[in-house]
């Protein structure tokens, strides 16, 4: 009981309170799922489970649907490659994608699918190395660690093992613990099936993240190896009938990012500096853009996907300055943080190992405010909104970094980075110039009045020019969003770059020595405090409340736990199941709300007490779209792609009373593929149905 | 010395601690300002100022700057009327508006001009009216009483004296005090002389709230009576050479508001609720409006007007909320609050009073918080972003609240206020559908969005329309736009306004009872607590601090002493004087950092040494825009125009250390008009040069 007490006190929640945790496969807490719901998760189930799930690494989950490579994920996940292979005069976004067959798929460009494989623990390799050093010193030196780790472990498991491998480093606990995780790589990805954006996203923006919903969020993909489908013997079985209320769900996936280990300085950090900046910039790109879209047909089909985005990230951003903003949740983190600290101090050996930790950390923050601006402007982007600027910048680095042994490298350009920067890079995805220059212009817009009109930087770029002016005649004169001129700068190095004289690139060339000696003050004032304090503050909770915790989210594989469970909003119970018939009686016949023909025209085929979305209370987050609910017969039984408003917050807390995933039923995409589209032959695969 | 720690302690610094305070000029603390800077402010000297000192009552203060009627005010003060006789033709927003001589003077549409011409305290009449009522009943016993004082005052004064006089309530200190304001109004105010903007607010918004600055947001306007210039014997002289670094100076004018003395529970709710929720939404507009002006130069001139409100508007948003996530600030509020908390509770008779005054408050912002969303939408016009929709609402309820008996009715329509109502509704400003279409459709949107689209009225309004298709068709189809059929509604009464279905009077009329619900709702189980509560608390502070101390602003007169000053910023030391040569090069041909080709050609006549703008440690908020700055010797020596962007905070707190006024020189106003202007005349009439 005392051991309890102590975790409620310090506010990690263990299962046996909730349905709490982004678990690693290796530290699943198989009892307590077992206590709580009466399910035995063995070794073999995790195994297969894990081999099942993929990564989209454009920041999705998917999960194999057959033995031929087939990968669902959510409507939203493929957006981007939809998009890409969409155009004025076939706009797949709109009417939808049916590849009708194998030859039909198409490829996704630029898109890559990983499976995890392996993990190894190197937190004594990584530990060893920065033993000792200042924390300036040891960030650097841990960076170069890493990256060294990773290009080993390539090397050692990319041969004669059929396929690519890849490995990539990982930090659990805020840096309590090092990982080498080791992935399967697919970079021939086909796009086979997406309904219309407008049943996939029925209620846009209006609804997102908000339940009741009815969003036939899925699509359809395939992994190719060798010009052929992928072999996925681990697919998961579907259950079409679904889950019951109260049913067990798992759900295997890579959710992003959460913050519930930072201290309470960079909570505020977050609350007073980055948010309230980052919400009223891009709640103005938003207007801009919405405004644009209004212009003509092309400029709507144009923004949408980069708007949908947008306004997801406004809601989440606002649902976490708003979680900030509750004194419930800071006054439970300074609790939490405060009790922690006393446990420590009351410790002189932890007191003197750790002790400091969160005066370090505040300092660093206290540091990241004076250069948070520039910082974000000049080397984070903010001040370069503009794909052609993206390509210059990696074309202007990637010369120079390559050029550099592997561990002296940018971490971004390390060995084991440069197939997907190069995938990204190469990729031929269209480049729209009036919509480049809108994002690019506001972008400098932003920077002359965030950084203030007399900065030096400001000064030299737009003294002659506005923000208009300069961005116009940059995306106009740069020949950067011709693939193959990027392929042959990319290969030519830099002595091809040099002689280019893009002006895109002279402009990312310009910035450059700024922008890396920001980044440097950054890294060795801001991160490497950071880091060290939170390593010191992961060993204090270890020897505080043990192993039986989980880290933080970094869209590594994860295994959350839950049931179908409704919850009362309002005083309202929300019933966790909606039905097909109030999807016809919402609509508007206008977007967002509007539904496409096919689904008018199929609605006396359908059965209107169909279940269509449900809710469950496991504990997810952004990354975590596209994964699929699992039962405990390792079967799906649906397809997750959103949560409630109040699952933002998680991102900081979990409240199994409120806190819920939403997923796609297995039995309305089965129809739809059926009944609605005609793709039988999909659906068949999917059942198991041999053609 | 106890008492001044006291003082300090509550965070209620007096005049020996800092340049604090906006003071009624009843209560002005001539001796403090003896004792700090040697100078006699007498009452001779306080009645002249006050009757030179005028109210915009679109929302700033000015000056009159010759016997004859010549108001002095800034630019932006006089943007609206500027804005209105402008066309796409006739452009003075862009080329400057230069009457001429007395006969081109143009009327501005809609413009009240008015002096504070005395004061009665009427805090015992109102305090027995509302004695031992419950609060939602004193809440309206106190909303009629103070109608029928302002209607009895005004019966009583409008009679024999010549001129147009009216009286006001105001409230001072949160309910401490109220009284009865009594103003010579001016109806007929005419444009004089206005400068380019791009010369007047140079910079724009970048620069905005920032400082070293070149802004001439100067402009001249004059009051008239009976078609003649009115006669203004109390005008201010002016000192030409402006003020030296030290000088005293003194502000008179109308700050509009502050929140000083706001509880804790209420700074929370700001910081949690309205802020965000205004500065997200705000924000989006504001990249509508700046995309939508890029479609062609008369959507640019369109907007013009209100886009640089909305950024001004959203700085000094911004500028709040970042004050309220400032630790310093909310624990100096909590500190402050504890003890006065403390004080009271530690006298019986106090306590008995007032100790439950701060959870009443609290629990007023609790039920604001469930109906904010609804009653700001609904009621206080955020789902309605139309001045079509704004007319509609007028009429409908302006019918319906003048049937009523004075004390009945809702207080914007009680006799005292309904000529200014009247002056809005029935000024002949243009409309523009295109841009009202823009505004009311994003209104619509963003009512969707925040109150779903499941809400009944949501609902009701858009089950078969898109936010563009509803605006769209209301803006076509209403015949508001024509003052005369507004005329003809307003004075024909509910009969008129029922048999137009008019359909924007139609849609104002098909929310206004759950609107006028809503509102209900806010005035008895909010607005009533918080009024409550105030008194209480105000009751408290003048028990244990006295009446030695300010009220926080109401747009009604007040008087700030400082002197010209620096301050340090970033380490470095901002001086305090701007100089033209400097205006020069930091121009870049595009706007907001474009020189009108009037300045451009009198480059060379002008001394490059000259002062533009200056600061001074003045306690000012938005309201004081257009104040003059006063010697000793009552002459006129600057004109506010801003803060630095320390000054924002000036809402919650003062702190001499930043807290800065902007003003323009009046010697670069004088070379200006004979220099670079050739209005000779006008300079001379300022300077008492008789023609």
């Amino acid at each position: 009981m005392k051991r309890l007490c102590l975790l409620l006190l310090l506010g990690i929640a263990t299962a046996a309170v909730a349905d709490e945790g982004m678990w690693t496969f290796d530290n699943f807490p198989k009892a307590t799922v077992q206590q709580k719901y009466g399910v035995d998760i063995d070794d073999a189930w995790l195994a297969r489970v894990q081999r099942a799930t993929t990564r989209l690494e454009g920041g999705c989950t998917g999960s194999f649907a057959s033995p031929d490579g087939l990968v669902l994920t959510n409507h939203h996940c493929a957006r981007s490659c939809i998009g890409d292979l969409s155009s004025a005069q076939d706009d797949f976004i709109e009417k939808g994608f049916n590849s009708g067959s194998r030859a039909g798929e198409r490829q996704c460009p630029g898109e890559l699918v990983s499976v995890l494989v392996g993990i190894e623990d190197v937190t004594a390799k990584v530990n060893s190395a920065t033993a000792g050093l200042a924390d300036a010193k040891a960030n650097e030196v841990r960076k170069q660690t890493l990256s060294r780790l990773e290009s080993e472990c390539t090397s050692a498991n990319s041969k004669g093992k059929g396929g690519a491998f890849f490995c990539e480093s990982v930090t659990l606990y805020q840096g309590g613990q090092y990982f080498l995780y080791r992935y399967k790589r697919y970079d021939d990805v086909r796009l086979v099936f997406a309904p219309e954006q407008s049943i996939a996203a029925f209620g846009g923006d209006p609804d997102n993240f908000n339940f009741p919903r009815w969003c036939l969020d899925f699509s359809l993909m395939r992994v190719y190896e060798n010009g052929k489908p992928a072999r996925t013997p681990d697919y998961l079985q579907w259950r079409p009938e679904g889950p019951s209320v109260g049913d067990a769900v798992f759900v295997p996936g890579h959710p992003g990012s959460t913050s519930r280990l930072l201290t309470v300085e960079q909570l505020k950090f977050q609350r007073a500096v980055s948010f309230p900046a980052y919400i009223a910039r891009n709640s103005e790109l938003r207007g801009r853009m919405i405004e644009w879209a209004k212009t003509g047909d092309e400029p709507r089909r144009i923004v949408d996907e980069t708007l949908l985005g947008l306004e997801n990230s406004l809601k989440v951003y606002r649902g976490l300055e708003s979680a900030l903003l509750d004194d419930r949740l800071m006054e439970f983190k300074a609790t939490q943080e405060r009790d922690l600290r006393a446990r420590v101090s009351g410790d002189a050996k932890l007191a003197q190992q750790s002790g400091k930790a969160w005066d370090d950390i505040a300092k660093a923050q206290a540091r990241y405010r004076d250069i948070y601006d520039r910082y974000a402007y000049l080397e984070s982007g903010t001040g370069f909104n503009s794909k052609l600027f993206a390509y210059a910048r990696l074309l202007v680095r990637g010369a120079a970094e390559r050029a550099k042994p592997n561990e002296q490298r940018l971490r971004e350009y390390a060995d084991s980075n440069l197939s997907k920067v190069s995938a990204g890079l190469l990729a031929a995805t269209p480049v729209y110039p009036e919509f480049e220059t809108l994002t690019f212009a506001f972008s400098l817009d932003k920077m002359r009045e965030t950084l203030g009109p007399d900065d030096a930087i400001v000064r030299r770029l737009l003294s002659k020019d506005s923000p208009d002016s300069l961005a116009s005649r940059l995306v106009k004169e740069t020949k950067l969003a011709d693939p193959a001129v990027r392929k042959a700068l990319w290969e030519g190095g830099a002595a091809a770059v040099d002689a280019a004289h893009d002006p895109m690139i002279e402009l990312a060339r310009s910035i450059d020595a700024e922008a890396r000696a920001l980044r440097k003050t950054y890294e060795d004032e801001v991160q490497a405090l950071v880091n060290a304090g939170q390593e010191k503050i992961a060993k204090a909770r270890f020897a505080v409340l043990g192993t039986n915790v989980y880290p933080d989210a970094t869209f590594t594989l994860r295994l959350s736990y839950g049931d179908v469970r409704s919850w009362v909003e309002k005083g309202q119970q929300v019933e966790p199941f909606t039905k097909l018939a109030r999807l016809y009686e919402r609509t508007t016949g206008a977007d967002p709300f509007r539904l496409p023909q096919t689904w008018l025209d199929a609605r006396s085929k359908l059965d209107p007490n169909m279940p269509f979305n449900y809710v469950t209370t496991n504990d997810i987050v952004g990354g975590n779209s596209g994964s699929p609910a699992v039962d405990a017969q390792g079967r799906l039984v649906g397809l997750l792609f959103d949560g409630n408003i109040h699952s933002i917050a998680g991102s900081y807390w979990y409240d199994e009373k409120l806190n819920r995933a939403v997923a796609v039923h297995p039995g309305i995409i089965l129809a739809a593929l059926r009944q609605v589209y005609g793709a039988e032959a999909l659906a068949n695969e999917i059942v198991g149905k041999r053609r």
